[in-house]
C-alpha cells in the first residue's frame, strides 16, 4: 500500500509499505477512505529530528473495516467506521469516564508499539472495539465525509476546547487561532450558547469561515493591541473563556492579556513551550487554565446526529482535497497557509 | 495606639502609631478584639526588603466598630464585625460575582492607598458596608471568637481551595500543607463530601489536628516517595482534587505527582515563582490549575451559621495567645513552627 513518511522538516514521501496485518485478537484492519493533514503535522514538518527510516504520519481518518481479530464483537468488516486521533480499549477507569486520551492501555498513532499513522491507504487499528465507531448507511460517496472526518480530531478538539473552558449561555468568548480547531471551537462556542465569540486570526478567508460558524467579532491586531480590542469587546474587563488554539507561547500571554479576572483559558493547542506564567500575575487574578488533548472518542456519539442531519457543516474546514500522491504537496500547501485544512481521498 | 511594623527580615517592632480617623465617607473605624499572624506574614519575614519607615502587617481581625462615615448605612457603630483580608465595594461587577479580591474599587491591606494593617488597636476600613460582615449577639469575651476570626483569611481561604478544586462527594483528595490553611482545606474537603482527604505534613500535632478536621492518611514523606505513596492511596492513579496551600515550587511539583489524569489542581499558597510546568507533562494529562487569592468575603456569610452553631470549630487552628507586644515573638513561634497559628488578643 501507499504510506506518508516523514524524513525531515520539510520531506514528506509517499511510499510503498507493506499492508497491514491484524496481529492483536482485538485489532481491526481499516481501508482508509479518506484521511487529512493536521496543524500539528506541521510542528514536525518545522523541527523533526531527520531519520533514516522516516515516521509514518496522520491520526486523522475515516473508512471500512476490512478484517478484525477473533476478539473484536462490536466492529463488524464492512462497518463504515470513524477513527478518533487516540486509540483506546473503552473500558478502563478513564475511558469511562470520557478521558479516553488517558487510556491506560491506549495510545496515539504514530507513537511506537508498530502503531502507525492514518496518511496511508490502510490502518491497523489497535482495540477497535473501544477506539472505532461504527455509522451505519454511510457510503464512500456519501457528501458527509468531510464533516464525519472533522470527528477524528478537530472538531472534538475545538468542543473541547469549549467544554473544558465551561462555556456557557450568554458567555463573552475569545478564540485564539484561525486554523481549523479555532474554527471549530468558534462553532462548539455557538453551539453551547456563547453571546460574544471574538475570533483572533489575521487570514481573512479563514476568519469569514469563522463568522459563519458563529464568531461575533474579528480581531487581527497581535499583542497588546489585539489584546486591548479584545477587551474592549468584551466591556473592558476581558473575556470569561479563552479558547487557545494555538499552541506557543505568544498564544498563552495573548490568553492571559484577553481573559477577565475569575476567568478560565481552556488550551487545546499542543503548547511547544515546557514553563509557562502562572506566578502572582495568574494566580492573583484567580484564573483557570484546563483543556490538554481532546477525548475526541468521547464526543463523536454525541456530536455525530447533528452531522449527519446537516445542522452542522464543520467540513467545510477542508478548502482542498488531493490524492495520497500529492500529499507532500498538501503540507507544503498547509505550511504556507494556501490551505486551511487539507483532505486527503483515497 | 500600637500597632505591629516590620523593618527588615526578622525584624518586627510593637510601636505607637497615630489612631486611625476617617478619611472617606464610606470609612469605618474599628476597635481590634481579636488579630493574628498569617503563614503569609512569613515571607516578608524571610525576605523583605529593608525599609526605614517599615511596613504595617496584618490583614485579618474582628473587632467592634467605633465610628462610621457619613456614606456608611449598613455597618453601625458597636455592631461586632469580621474583616475580610482584602476590602472592597460590595457593588461592582467582580463583588456581585462573589470574586471580591478583584474588586474594582478594592484592594488589600497594608497595600498602599493609606490602608494600613490588621496587626494594630485600631484599624480604618474602606468601603466599610462592602466590606465588613456585623455578627448580632457577639461579645468581646465570646469563645466563639477564634473561630470567627478564621473567617477573616483561613477559613475562607481552604474553603477556597476546595470550591475551586470542585470536590465532591465521594471525591479522592489530597492537601498539600499543615499550615493553618492546609488543615482548613481539609475541613472544607470534608464538609464538601470527600471520602478520601490525605494530608501531605509531617508536623504530628498539626496533622494530628488535620485528622480531627477530617484528614482520612496522613503522609509525612515529600517528593518522589511522598508521591507514591498517596498514589498507593488513592488506587494508583492518583487523587482528582490536589489542594496546594504553601506555595513554593516544591509543593507545585508535588500536586502535579499525586494529581490523577484530568484532575485539578487548587492553588491557595501565594506562588513564590513566576513560571512553572504546564507544558506536555501538565497539558497531555489534562489537568486543570485553578485558584487563586480567596474572596473571603464571600465565604463569611454562609460559613458563619457553622461556626454559629458550633458544628465546626476552626478555631482550634490558634494554638497560641498572646498581647500586642508580644508579636515579635509571635512570630518567631511561627517562624521555628513551634506555633501553628498565633492569635493576638487587645
Amino acid at each position: 500500500m501507499k504510506a506518508v513518511f516523514m524524513y525531515a522538516p520539510g520531506d514528506v514521501r509517499v511510499e510503498d509499505a507493506p499492508d497491514p496485518v491484524l496481529q492483536d485478537p482485538t485489532d481491526a484492519i481499516v481501508r482508509v477512505v479518506r484521511s487529512c493533514i493536521c496543524g500539528s503535522d506541521l510542528h514536525p514538518y518545522h523541527s523533526m529530528r531527520p531519520s533514516a527510516e522516516g515516521q509514518t504520519m496522520g491520526h486523522e481518518f475515516v473508512g471500512v473495516v476490512e478484517d478484525t481479530g477473533s476478539e473484536v464483537s462490536v466492529i463488524r468488516k464492512g462497518d463504515f467506521v470513524i477513527a478518533p486521533f487516540a486509540w483506546s480499549d473503552g473500558t478502563c477507569e478513564f475511558c469511562r469516564e470520557g478521558l479516553q486520551t488517558s487510556c491506560l492501555h491506549g495510545g496515539f498513532w504514530n507513537n511506537g508499539r508498530g502503531v502507525l499513522g492514518g496518511q496511508a491507504e490502510a490502518v491497523r487499528v489497535p482495540l477497535a472495539d473501544g477506539t472505532l465507531v461504527a455509522v451505519p448507511g454511510i457510503t464512500e460517496d456519501s457528501p458527509l465525509l468531510p464533516s464525519l472526518l472533522t470527528l477524528s480530531d478537530v472538531y472534538g478538539t475545538g468542543w473541547h476546547a469549549a467544554r473544558s473552558a465551561g462555556v456557557r449561555e450568554g458567555d463573552s468568548v475569545a478564540v485564539i487561532g484561525d486554523g481549523a480547531v479555532g474554527l471549530m471551537a468558534v462553532l462548539a462556542a455557538k453551539q453551547m450558547g456563547a453571546e460574544r465569540i471574538v475570533l483572533m486570526g489575521r487570514h481573512k478567508s479563514r476568519t469569514d469561515l469563522g463568522r459563519e460558524y458563529g464568531a461575533t467579532d474579528v480581531v487581527a491586531e497581535r499583542g497588546e493591541e489585539g489584546i486591548a480590542k479584545v477587551r474592549d469587546l468584551a466591556g473592558g474587563l476581558g473575556v470569561r473563556r479563552v479558547l487557545e488554539a494555538v499552541g506557543h507561547m505568544p498564544a498563552y500571554e495573548q490568553a492571559l492579556g484577553v481573559v477577565r479576572d475569575g476567568g478560565t483559558i481552556a488550551r487545546v493547542g499542543v503548547p511547544q513551550y515546557g514553563d509557562g506564567q502562572i506566578g502572582w500575575p495568574f494566580f492573583g487574578r484567580n484564573l483557570t487554565l484546563t483543556g490538554g488533548p481532546a477525548p475526541a472518542r468521547a464526543y463523536i456519539e454525541p456530536l455525530l446526529p447533528g452531522v449527519l442531519d446537516g445542522s452542522v457543516d464543520p467540513g467545510k474546514v477542508f478548502d482542498r482535497a488531493i490524492g495520497i500522491e500529492e500529499t507532500p504537496e498538501g503540507y507544503a500547501a498547509m505550511d504556507d497557509r494556501e490551505a486551511l485544512k487539507v483532505m486527503i481521498r483515497f
